[in-house]
């Protein structure tokens, strides 16, 4: 039981790690209470993420890694929403002081926040009895009243997807050494590359002023494409069929499928993808499609939306409809 | 080890106990994946703090007023920026979903955030095996440039705080059945006013616009009036001379100071005060004072600024220097 606030050792923590990524003017290098984002005539798009030792990751997972998935988690949110990052603010729980895995959680966060223009604003840094907990609040700017949302899909509008889907669920299994470990025993190529899709998502921040201009609703893939594209029908009051056989698939993914390695439901149901999901009207595609490739950034369309109000459907080549056991991942 | 974030489980808890906490348009009910804030014009100050079970709080603690706690010490930072409150996100880490404490902790937080005019903007919830861990970004609105800094104190400002000071700390010793808690043993009042005002602080919200017209420089008070005090000094570049008789008391500390029942160090190193810090030019202290006064804040004049890069000094009545042990509470 502390009397209050961290003080002196933690200031000293944040000034060698954290001060150098704290970039913008708005930050004040970290020495105020609090940080100040300029609106710039925009709104800020608000969206927060917190990720748990042996919950969201595992205990040996490295920490340059789990600084990227922890930001990027966040941005992946800001750029399905039609924003641009505008900063972060991270509070960490910490069991201890270890400075090998602060120096290097604190660079490759460091990078992150250069690359994708995200600038530490402020955080706190806390001790505790329990697991490593990263919690992170990032900011975007859009347009007045251009954030875009859940609600939108219309009957007609296709559906598209980002990316690939699944190759992350199947990374968590190889880096837990389950069946796919096993059916890809001796590829290590692949296990790389899914663990690496499960470890360090890639936010779709070029892609946000797309979905802005041109998708009628969009949210991020994040806890698998069935159940979140359910939620992205219901809130729209709409519903959705996918042609499976459409989900663009990574060449590992789609081989482990082929050979029945996997099931479909492990790819479209095991979420961690951070691949935007949206609803594009027709006469927009185009527009879109254009902006995308322009952006070096795949997308494909898998469906299409439907106006009914049951959960969205999932077709194979002959139209026959797949029965999914479990949509997403549930913590309760 | 989960496969991605909380999905229905999460939903229908949000639903039950949150929704009626998100009244702002912007927040979307929470059924988006993130908020748009209005900055309409304004700054918007930003800042975040976490409180871990058995380190922030005690195990039996009562949900309603650690509710209260988490949102008033991220809105007492926002006030002493100069700041009016704009809304907040909450992460939860649960270790388990009790429905009774999850339903007192929301009430609580919905009665603060109607009180305070900041409403709940979104969130995370997650398991996790550890201690339960709230984590709260709080967001202000100021005039364009108007945040209320460390940086500023200039020597010849009055230094000035509110309410009264070292109650908090008195009030966790008694929580833990200290000293203070044996010395007061007859005094029931007593007891139960210092560990309210730990348990809950009174973020003055209400100073903030004056805070912001007339203050050179300003903080909260969370880590000790000394340690804070001296934090303030270094980063504006200056010292200070604080009358130790001058430091507002409650009733029950200046008779436990008074007894020899607790030292000065305890009252001013204690921390958890949540009590505004600042300096005030000598020909703005009239003005301050009568804003203070329509707003009903008590704030009381404590010391002044010098013209010194040696950290403050605290004076007795005969103008004797307190040497003190420490300044306040460090973590690591």
């Amino acid at each position: 039981m502390a009397e209050a606030r961290p003080a002196s050792g933690e200031d000293s923590l944040i000034a060698r790690y954290f001060k150098p990524l704290a970039t913008d003017p708005g930050a004040f290098a970290l020495d105020d209470d609090a940080a100040a984002l300029k609106a710039a005539g925009d709104d800020i798009v608000v969206t927060t993420d917190a990720i748990v030792e042996g919950v969201h990751f595992l205990p040996d997972d490295p920490p340059d890694t789990l600084a990227r998935k922890a930001l990027r988690v966040n941005l992946s949110d800001v750029a399905a929403k039609g924003a641009m990052p505008a900063g972060f603010v991270l509070t960490l729980a910490l069991r201890k002081v270890d400075e090998a895995w602060l120096g290097s959680f604190a660079a490759a966060l460091g990078e992150d926040a250069r690359s994708y223009g995200c600038p530490l604003l402020g955080g706190d840094t806390v001790s505790t009895p329990g697991p490593l907990t990263i919690s992170i609040t990032a900011f975007g700017r859009v347009a007045p009243d251009r954030m875009v949302h859940r609600v939108g899909a219309r009957a007609g509008d296709r559906i598209v997807v980002t990316g690939t889907i699944g190759d992350a669920a199947l990374g968590l299994d190889v880096l837990k050494g389950g069946p796919v470990a096993a059916a890809l025993a001796g590829d290590v190529t692949a296990r790389e590359m899914l663990a690496g899709r499960y470890r360090v998502p890639q936010p779709r921040t070029g892609l946000a002023n797309a979905v802005r201009d041109f998708a009628s609703s969009a949210m991020d893939v994040s806890d698998g494409l069935a159940g979140d594209l359910a939620k992205l029908c219901k809130a729209s009051g709409v519903s959705a069929i996918v042609n499976v056989a459409d989900i663009p698939l990574s060449a590992p993914a789609a081989a482990l499928l082929a050979r029945g390695a996997v099931g479909v439901e492990a790819i479209i149901a095991g979420g961690d993808d951070y691949e935007i999901l949206c609803t594009v009207p027709e006469d927009r595609l185009s527009a879109f499609r254009q902006t995308a490739q322009a952006a070096a950034i795949p997308v494909t369309t898998i469906g299409v939306v439907i106006p009914e109000l049951a959960g969205p459907r999932f077709v194979d080549g002959e139209g026959r409809e797949l029965s999914l056991q479990r949509l997403s991942y549930s913590h309760f």
